[in-house]
């Protein structure tokens, strides 16, 4: 089975013959965050992320009730075409879905946002080993002190990821993800934790710990939790994301992410 | 008298004591182009400049009824600090100007999108002379074959300007402003204008027209003109522009809407 094409891999996706996550699939294509919010919530959502670009880099917005991408993905189904979703109503969980065809309704608007496997791969492309992967783990995500600028009834902290750079290499690190603002770009700190925040990198608030050895510096990007956290926080009636991990593979190749 | 801060030429423009085009006014800082519109229609204008960003690069949103940015501007004012705005009624121009405040209404929606002024200063910087600057004249702008990705109510072609520029300045023309992607960006085209329906140079739809000398190539850029053809061509019930070259203008620097 070729896993290459993202059109194809959507099609399994569908047809529910493939329940993974994505990562390694279609490789080279962009996947993409899914933030799906009532219409009322839309146009204070897109604001926000208009005002924070760099943890909300919004590759695609469609019209109230459209499930079929125009930008991203051409005769992709946003309700069936990704392999794990999660509901919520009113700010809590209610449940993970594989379809959420039974929850659609006309007043719905879907955000696609850009995600940090593209900067990834180029970070690895330059020789920059990421240890989260290599370890088979989750990148480690911490709550910052640092506050988003607000929109309407969106408000709430900067949530980022951390990965430990070799000291050599962290002004490349900076120009690589820099080429890529539209899955969160350059970084936003580098070094002491505590400047944002953070008291303890080995007690992440999502995903995993991982271990940042002497000859090498904590550097950290805007999160894409950051808008899902924020929105969250205004306990919308209805919210559905994609489940962590489980994203919605788009047509756009990395390269088309790029800007210079 | 000094007009180099960009905060205290607004304090003039806002009193009534600098009624004249931006251009030239508080250098190295950003100007915007304007367009407020109605509530009901920002969704759908929100979306198509996010899906056309070379033409409508969105600086800032503000919510609905607000007129004091929040990013570009903090303690400016929409209503006053813009010379000259035109007022249209149902996509029709009723008036201009110079202060909008008896037009104002909590549902109304205000875009700031990146004007060219910044990535002509960059191509000036870099040795590229303009000849619409050097003569005068106002940029020469044209109606394109070259539809836009439509969203909502809003489509309609793009409408581009045009640069004479010298062979063999031409590339470098194209990394300067693509290191400006919030103020168009990169050219949409270079050389022959029929390959994007335009038939004669010396008859643009918009601006004055100026010479292509035999040495030169025409490079097109998109521009800022098209979000308010296409906005116009729906007959907003209301619709507040700045008047051309009567800028809005921000507090970021130039090189603050540089990539890399």
């Amino acid at each position: 089975m070729v896993y290459d094409e993202p059109r194809k891999v959507r099609e399994l996706i569908r047809r529910g013959e493939l329940s993974r996550p994505t990562c390694g699939l279609a490789p080279g294509y962009a996947q993409a965050n899914l933030v799906i919010l009532p219409r009322e919530l839309a146009f204070d959502f897109f604001l926000f992320c208009q005002r924070n670009p760099k943890p909300c880099p919004v590759l695609e917005v469609l019209e109230p009730g459209k499930y079929e991408p125009v930008l991203t993905a051409r005769h992709a189904d946003i309700r069936t075409d990704v392999p794990l979703y999660r509901v919520y109503k009113n700010g809590a969980l209610t449940g993970e879905e594989k379809d959420i065809s039974s929850y659609w309704r006309n007043d719905l608007v879907t955000f696609l946002i850009g995600c940090s496997f593209t900067f990834e791969t180029a970070l690895i492309r330059a020789g920059i080993s990421l240890r989260h992967l290599d370890e088979g783990k989750n990148v480690s995500m911490f709550v910052t002190s640092v506050p988003t600028i607000p929109a309407g009834v969106f408000s709430g902290p900067l949530v980022v990821t951390m990965r430990p750079i070799r000291r050599e290499k962290v002004v490349r690190a900076v120009q690589v993800t820099s080429r890529f603002p539209a899955v969160h770009g350059a970084p936003v700190h580098i070094g002491d934790p505590a400047k944002i925040g953070i008291r303890n990198l080995a007690k992440p608030d999502y995903g995993d710990p991982v271990e940042v050895k002497d000859d090498e510096v904590p550097v950290f990007w805007a999160c894409g939790v950051t808008p899902q956290a924020v929105a969250l926080k205004s306990r919308p009636p209805l919210m559905i994301t994609h489940s962590p991990g489980y994203m919605f593979i788009t047509d756009l190749l990395d390269e088309d992410l790029s800007v210079l």
